[in-house]
């Protein structure tokens, strides 16, 4: 008799599978308020490692962090018309505290950018003051109708960027180096998830900014979801709030800005482009657990033979942890490695070891082999990078084959059953863009011939890379 | 004439140089809602630091971290009697979200016993699930009718540690454990504030706590701040909200449990146990810069013993920032330093250079050296050492010429109006406590006569350690 699968397979009902690999990899659960999550250990650890490795970057791109109230006064948030028009309906307000009716309501911030530019314009004097680059980690809170956990959550972290330079050709490149050097490239080499970077239409651009650039990913299911965006703001805001430097020849300028950001709807993202039917699996250049050693059946050496492949993991920065617990069935401790998916397994038992072997399992290519003791630490980093490089291949040959070239909107209408369209945005245009939404397709981004991110929607021979997203 | 002093001196109105401090070394701003506050890139830096090295002490005494959401459905927060008792009349209140009135308020969380004990619930099931230890890093709001920027601010940063065990010993041991290895360890090696470890009494406890252990430390001004706290929460919160688990046994029982923070709060504790009148002094264990190499003034060979230097320092671990502005003044950019309270600044300039030499300026002591460029590196990693043991020793002999043993309640109070009053705990009483608390002076906690930290209030000879606080 087959062993009823543990998670509903792929194939049969994605959304469902979804919900599975979140539960049993004890990834998170829904909080009781709705819409709300509470992210549970092993999803916060991979949040942890995408926030270490996003900060890095952050940094040497030369933002600084930096922490800006979670209550923003109501009328704040109207100064800037798109800006309030837009997040109006998700807020969640603040009407009564310290024990009384406050007197003017405030907003548990949606976004930051107008409490932000209120302390720019104090900040900001001189040209000596820009380029000015602030990031903040934080909370959120957008109330969502339809949430999803990880992917919409009515309460989701992550980090918005702010900066404001002297020309708007500044602003533009740096709105374009964190899309390149900070999110595609930290998308690419950690996540293992090969992401497209283009220009959002209008239409999809966030409320308030000139343009919005984004890294947009292909999930197994064929749709599309976003996993970061970059935005130039131009001079809204710096109108709205007033953020104006002195320029070296003397003139009072308003700044030129950007604002960008990634959040825990990554780790959905993750979950739904690597995951197969067996759970998770995580990318050893992401994993905070890259290999764990497992005793199988307490025995005779066991104990000596796991301390030094422990030690030899180490010795070679492999991120390993140990587990000893025989007092439960080693098959429950397996399937929940392979849930969480854990890199690499190295099983160590007393029958094995009497040949002076232990059993290494991949979680990535689903491999199980057997190797010396004094073999297990090489093979194992080895195993580490090639898995790293086989996931990210896996994902972009998936995304290719997915991806179709189409020259009609009902083209690229069909084609969005199962995956991504390309058409020209000339053929495309406002007007297909509109009537692809009444089937919930969209224009995920629009990219130039070769691939290149373009400057302006005006630009000639633009791609519009079409699909259903998350 | 005497060059008007930056900041107003501590011995002429402390809370004022406090002010300065903030304002001058860009700590933070206050936020437009009342009590709120920004905290600016070099307060952040502080603080990101403070993260990183309790984050590994909390890692290495077997916590994980997970989120818990900010939204708590109010009825949560009224489970446990004296929990919701002590909050009530600080909580914000949403009332409105998404457009409209939402059923049931949700509060913004004060703190997250009760919302994570609905979830340890469904999480600890059986003796295996234990000791089952969380740790939250978050923001929190309590609104404060009189905000002190970093000491009491409506929102703050901090983490919450929660965690159950099987027995009441282990509890207790657990919030010890933290105490000691965690918040005492990190306070004194790497703030270099020396601090008291101790007891609250049952005035001064966590509302819903069975047992209080502190952190207690002595500002510049002699008064008290509680630096850092670890509950024993008893059954408390396992009753209220079900937490039970199957023993060896076989039997149902309810879990014991602890809870354990700190906050942005120790920024503040940090500026007012170390600043002085030139600005604040950072102890180089916490600096995220321990040294800055500053160009004095363009001219022959500054650039290259600039990079020498730097790359030198670098090789020897120090974190090290390059200040090569000389279009601003160099006496502002070392009054910034100054204030900021970088630990040691190597000043570059054209005249010392032509004799191979350098300036070495040593914040901590306030010292300035000629060193030569080959014996630089040297010198100031053995100045960060020093300098963070020194300011370590200055704390702690500051805060024994300010406390004195008493025997009365009356000597405690007027001891109290210049540091702390150390009194029989069987003399002071919880009478003496009361009548000590209409003068504003509180017993920041019990200890053992050895210094080391009671049971319970209840063990005979404990001394009452006495004092103002923020």
């Amino acid at each position: 008799m087959a062993r009823a699968p543990i998670l509903t397979p792929q194939a049969e009902d994605f959304p469902r599978w979804y919900q599975d690999v979140i539960a049993k990899a004890e990834l998170a659960d829904n909080g009781p308020v709705r819409g709300t999550m509470v992210i549970r250990p092993w999803g916060y650890a991979l949040w942890e490692r995408m926030q270490r490795e996003v900060d890095d970057r952050i940094k040497a791109a030369g933002a600084q962090n930096a922490y800006f109230p979670l209550f923003i006064p109501q009328s704040y948030l109207q100064r800037e018309a798109e800006h309030v028009e837009g997040f109006s309906p998700e807020l969640a307000v603040v009407t009564y505290a310290g024990g009384k009716e406050l007197e003017e309501p405030v907003v548990v911030r949606p976004t930051s950018e107008t409490i932000i530019n209120s302390f720019f314009s104090k900040w900001v004097q001189s040209y000596r003051d820009l380029p000015l680059r602030v990031n903040n980690w934080s909370n959120v809170v957008r109330w969502e109708l339809r949430p999803r956990i990880f992917l919409r959550t009515t309460e989701f972290l992550w980090q918005e960027g702010h900066t404001c330079h002297a020309t708007e050709a500044e602003a533009a490149a740096y709105a374009r180096q964190i899309l390149d050097e900070v999110y595609a490239d930290f998308m690419d080499s950690v996540l293992a998830i090969p992401v497209v970077r283009g220009l959002k239409t209008a239409r999809e651009r966030f409320a308030g900014a000139v343009n919005s650039l984004s890294c947009e990913a292909m999930m197994r299911d064929g749709k599309a979801l976003q996993m970061g965006t970059s935005h130039q703001l131009g001079q809204n805001f710096a109108r709205a709030f007033d953020v104006r430097y002195l320029s070296a020849a003397g003139q009072q300028e308003h700044v030129w800005q950007t604002s960008w950001g990634v959040s825990t709807r990554m780790v959905g993202g993750l979950i739904m482009c690597h995951g197969d039917d067996a759970g998770l699996r995580v990318p050893p250049a992401l994993a905070s657990v890259q290999a764990v050693v497992m005793v199988v059946k307490d025995g005779e050496g066991v104990g000596a033979a796991v301390e030094q492949i422990v030690a030899e993991l180490r010795a070679s920065a492999v991120r390993v942890e140990v587990d000893e617990r025989t007092d439960t069935p080693f098959g429950r401790r397996a399937v929940d490695r392979e849930l969480k998916g854990i890199p690499v397994r190295v099983e160590v038992g007393p029958r094995d070891l009497a040949d002076g072997t232990v059993t290494l399992v991949r979680r990535i290519p689903g491999t199980k082999t057997s190797v010396t003791v004094a073999e297990v630490a090489r093979d194992v980093a080895a195993a580490l990078v090639e898995d790293q490089r086989a996931l990210y291949d896996e994902a972009l040959a998936r995304r290719d084959a997915a991806t179709v070239e189409v020259s009609t909107v009902e083209e690229a209408a069909s084609a969005a059953a199962n995956g991504w369209a390309r058409i020209p945005w000339a053929v495309l245009g406002v007007e297909g863009e509109t009537m692809l939404a009444t089937q919930a397709i969209s224009v995920r981004c629009l990219v130039r011939a070769d691939g290149g991110v373009p400057e302006s929607a005006d630009e000639p021979d633009l791609i519009a890379v079409v699909g259903r997203s998350y």
